[in-house]
């Protein structure tokens, strides 16, 4: 299951500058003053400044800043051995620990590797900076039919239920498990999933994969508000993460509320929204506003002139209502949903062509709530059944995971399920 | 075919911040304290220094330093009229070269538009830089049989050959024109290709597109190599922007080796190439270093230190050649290939997974030559017949075509084939 030898010592201060520099035949000659060479120039970011924290009471990459880019991967288990699985999280916990502080996937780099064994690590990161990298773990429906864990599925924990019009494609849903890799280089979120995939291998399966080329979200007040592929801000009403109370109330599971083993997690939907832009690009201005109820310029709600102004849902012009009785934001507002919200942390992706000549684009939604069943399929139904905006999405994939809690010293990834 | 409603006039001077501000019902109470808010942080660049210029004796995109991220579309065309093709290219040019500028597709932005039309731009790139976008337009075989141009296909213009191994996907190959974005954030890039798209709608088609989430090429000596998907800094012996001889023999048609309107022109070959990446990373780093003939840590050639040592096929070591007989630097080298020399310029992507529980990763090929049958064709037989590293790859689509000479003040693309 690994390429690794041994016990890797923790910390080892090696920085991915540094891993390749006296390895195989013609690597043994380079000198120190060659390794700043390394760099590759697709990342600006500082080297110092762009490390999340990978420890801490909930697991980085929910409230964390939204960064620019996504891989994003859910996998199959293949294998019937509760020991290689959990072997296989222990040793994915210290890989994705050093990969989020910039190092190379073990802490022999391709040095105790040696010339006569594949690299501990793909190399395609190297003299890139850490980019602010997060891996955040999910657990799928299909673990809990495994390895004796039945008693311990949250009753939150299930395949999301048929929605109307879902045009769902098996070969974009499920999976047993996931890992949301977000960076603001996306090489290096890729460069992360691929290494844990391929350690993965014999214990895991990739499932599906989507890349995501800029956030549509905002998850602290720190940050200015993105587009979608609409051209609207999105998610201006989100959940932010100077708001502890709320994250609380609505994203952090409470060890009480169903499985203690979830306390401090939170639930991870994911829908992959096919936008049918080209339809949208034909739709006049005027209509697209009433579509989503929002100004398509600043955001702000119909008929105010701030982004943030608070949603009047009742407020009137001359020809009623501003903001439409099926508007995407009435139907998404706390308001409408008896107090309902989620965290919003999606991107914008493009895939190649659909095979009818448009482009095949849309937003990678996903979503984290404390409980899926009374938050996100309650707005999902009230969305599914009315939303304006129906006419120009579709849902072509679905996932739903349960995210373990953030990981103290001697934690790994799923240690509070796994003991 | 447009969306436009007038002669727009040129260098408006608007920005793309500025262009939605009196937009529809809410917007008309935006006061110009909201403009900044625009800003979505998705780019960290300098709106100001990152604007490359748009005329020039060449087109932009080509010996640009390559930017960090890509979308590349091919387009079928569907229209007869010879006309309204022309009359896309003309409107393409000025579409392109504002949003080059960063500002927004149309002069009017959504203004002139009014609330009872289609936004003139799609919006969701406002509040990004122009992040040093470039658009090169290249025209496909197919073009020259249509609109009574079959005297001026150029004889270099066709279909690539079969070559060894190939396993191309007709919906991956081929277009009748080519538009290559490059930025160094993706968003920009795709709003560009889906704004030119957009206004093509009844003239041109998407016939296939394709997202780079990085470069694997170095077009300038100001750059650092980057690395590719099999961790190996690709491209190192590439022809740079600072030798203009170079690329007067190698990269740039002159006016007499052929047809008159390519000259100052280029020829652009694509190859999607998909890595077996889990092959690879089970291969020892001894095997992929003698595959690729240099060092995985410095880029060097086997034997020396420095990537930028100068290639040394007859060196020898204990074993024999240090450069095995069928290394891919060496079946690439100008001395393998009696002085053939291209231009690289291609991206890493990965596309979701390819339902074997691999994902589908690779590099996205394009390279700029003066003429592709003396070039690229006896380049890739000799790859493709005897380099180590078809154990690894797999071309699965091609495309080549004729992107014309840069624009002079009154030109638009085409101009020189069009009139």
């Amino acid at each position: 299951m690994s390429l690794q030898d041994s016990n890797p010592p923790q910390n080892s201060g090696f920085s991915r500058r540094r891993l390749f520099g006296a390895v195989g035949a013609g690597a043994a000659l380079v000198g120190a003053g060659a390794v700043g060479g390394y760099a590759a120039g697709s990342s600006s970011s500082d080297a110092v400044s762009d490390v999340v924290d990978f420890r801490g009471d909930h697991q980085a990459g929910i409230v964390t800043p939204a960064q620019d880019r996504m891989h994003f991967v859910a996998f199959d288990i293949t294998t019937d051995s509760r020991d290689d699985f959990v072997a296989l999280l222990r040793e994915w916990t210290e890989m994705a620990e050093r990969m989020v502080r910039g190092e190379e996937t073990f802490p022999d780099g391709a040095i105790g590797a040696g010339e006569y064994k594949p690299p501990s690590d793909t190399g395609e990161a190297l003299g890139l900076s850490a980019s602010s990298l997060t891996l955040t773990i999910g657990f799928g429906p299909g673990l809990f039919d495994r390895f004796g864990l039945s008693e311990f599925r949250p009753a939150s924990l299930a395949d999301l239920q048929h929605f109307p019009a879902d045009n769902l494609d098996a070969r974009r849903s499920g999976g047993d498990l996931c890992i949301q890799a977000c960076a603001n280089d996306p090489q290096v979120a890729v460069h992360a999933i691929r290494n844990l995939a391929r350690v993965g291998f014999g214990t895991v399966s990739v499932k599906w994969s989507q890349l995501g080329f800029g956030r549509t979200s905002s998850t602290s007040t720190t940050q200015a508000t993105p587009r979608n592929l609409f051209g609207f801000k999105d998610g201006t009403a989100n959940l932010k993460a100077e708001d502890p109370a709320m994250l609380d109330e609505h994203v952090w599971v409470s060890p009480t509320d169903d499985q203690e083993w979830m306390g401090g997690g939170s639930y991870l939907v994911a829908r992959r929204i096919r936008m049918l832009i080209e339809s949208w690009d034909r739709t006049v201005l005027n209509e697209q506003e009433r579509v989503i109820g929002r100004s398509k310029g600043s955001g702000a709600p119909m008929g105010l002139k701030d982004e943030f102004d608070p949603l009047d849902l009742d407020s009137k012009g001359p020809k009623g209502l501003l903001i439409d009785e099926a508007a995407h934001v009435r139907l998404a507002s706390k308001e409408e949903l008896g107090g309902i919200q989620i965290l919003r942390r999606g991107y914008n992706f493009t895939d190649g062509s659909d095979g009818f000549g448009h482009l095949d684009a849309g937003l990678f939604f996903i979503a984290y709530c404390r409980d899926p069943l009374t938050q996100f399929v309650p707005m999902q139904l009230a969305l599914a059944r009315k939303d304006l905006l129906n006419e120009y999405i579709q849902h072509v994939g679905s996932a739903v995971f349960a995210c373990p809690p953030g990981l103290g010293e001697s934690d790994y990834w799923g240690s509070t399920l796994f003991g």
